[in-house]
């Protein structure tokens, strides 16, 4: 496995692989590698001939009183996760190669920046779109994945990658999850013990919401009163939001439900009783299920 | 010469010239094309295996009070020019191809978007640097050549390609001049026989603070003091801008010259007397030239 260091090295492999004939997947990570990474690892093996991952913890998409510096850096343990998931290349570049002294260049995704997520963090999503703008222009794949956990972040690099003319391929893979049906989450392990429980409020809010709707409701208020009540049951549980909206353009749904819908959450999980705000700052999590959709996630990119 | 009127299809010549090994240069243009243009054509010939030269009137780079309806669009004309010229194939796409419905994505150069043209044209630098990055994407060249005489356009996409970091050489060609000095541009069909005449005022003022460079003047002010006395003897002429800056960052440049100065200037040429401004509604020139610069332009990129 070959690990790169700089943008001029990664632009020789990407323009060597094109030469040869052969595809590249894309996997773009912040690291702290999970399971639900490698699923989005096997993805890319199964539809190209060679799998790249980059490791960047991108500064501009954290906004100033956000986790950038706890964000957790493990990088010998991913590394070895990569050689053994069978990556082919990793790409864990310095901040200056991503952006290089004097930069200022950013890329927005307006309408889709604006919901959900985008309303508690203002300029999350121009970091996001910028970055990405950056990694893929950097390794020029045929193709990139990434996890619907973060399905407004997927629907925006869809948006990007059409509106800014990229000929790459966005592939989306579905949530990974741990036996007790809490999406996998590099944030995951700040959670204190009473919070990891307590977190499963999240996955029985979005089953609730499935198992109403196969039984015919309709009704969008009905279907988040059915959240709220779950989300209740997490003393601890604050919600940022709770909505259902179109998965595409992530517009609110109308008021009775016709088609495929997303259903989103973020919640946030303050600290213990007994820890201080200052030495263990919370959690926000995010999850979300498509409801109404037929097809499999990972088929509808 | 082949002409392509979709991303789609330049997508595939693109990936069929690289896969055949040969090397791209593309000319963006607005059409309207003249021998400024086809200066930039024999540069991307001399440099590349292939020529490609797209022709978009991009309208986000107007302002709502510009002159994007009334800018020249000499279709057939220009095709004729380009197939004279040998180049090997033209982008022509619909203004939807390039901004696909419900698009929403913008890239934005934020310092360099400022001063100079960006003061009285807010909009101008996001819509360059937005369709800049469309066009390289969708053609994918492995060099792309633009002309000096919009050097703040220039500046700024040499650091767009370096910040987004993407995989192409950005060339600069030098300014050409009518016999009498007026540098070429699509917007010089507009000036009615007096303001035409006027408008050498801008190509004397550079010839004049050249001269007093090159006779050891280095005080701005004074140099600047040159300029507007020139600038001055057009009676029609109102100054937009006359300004001393670097060439990199387009910063002002220091009460005494140091180095490398950029010279750029923007004159707008009202209305005649007898015309209604309804009518007539003036042009805007701008032009320039690098004071103190002992290697040829072309070469500094």
């Amino acid at each position: 496995m070959r690990v790169v260091e700089t943008v001029q090295e990664l632009h020789r492999a990407s323009a060597a692989e094109r030469a040869a004939g052969r595809r590249v997947a894309l996997v773009p990570t912040m690291g702290a590698l999970h399971a639900g990474h490698l699923s989005l690892v096997e993805i890319a093996r199964r539809r190209a001939d060679r799998v790249w991952l980059s490791i960047f913890v991108n500064p501009t998409q954290f906004g100033p009183s956000e986790d950038l510096t706890r964000y957790p850096r493990p990088r010998e343990r991913d590394l070895a996760l990569c050689r053994k998931a069978g990556v082919d290349l990793v790409f864990a570049p310095g901040v200056d190669e991503i952006y290089p002294p004097g930069s200022q260049t950013f890329v927005e995704v307006t309408e889709l920046s604006r919901p959900l997520c985008g309303r508690s963090r203002p300029v999350h999503f121009r970091g996001v779109a910028t970055v990405v703008t950056k990694l893929l222009a950097a390794a020029r794949p045929a193709l990139a994945v990434f996890g619907e956990k973060d399905f407004q972040q997927l629907a925006l690099i869809r948006r990007l990658a059409r509106d800014l003319l990229l000929d790459v391929e966005i592939v989306g893979g579905p949530i990974v999850r741990e036996p007790d049906g809490l999406a996998l989450s590099s944030r995951n392990v700040h959670l204190d013990p009473e919070a990891r429980t307590q977190a499963l409020a999240l996955p029985r809010a979005l089953d609730a919401a499935e198992r109403a709707t196969a039984a015919g409701e309709r009704e969008a208020a009905t279907l988040l009163g059915v959240v709220r009540a779950e989300l209740a049951k997490a003393s601890r549980a604050e919600i940022d939001y709770a909505e259902l909206c179109d998965p595409e353009t992530l517009e609110p749904a109308p008021a009775r439900l016709a088609g495929p819908t997303l259903l989103a959450l973020a919640v946030r999980f303050g600290p213990a009783a007994e820890a201080t705000a200052a030495n263990r700052p919370g959690v926000r999590l995010i999850d979300n299920r498509l409801l109404l959709a037929p097809a499999s996630p990972e088929e509808s990119s």
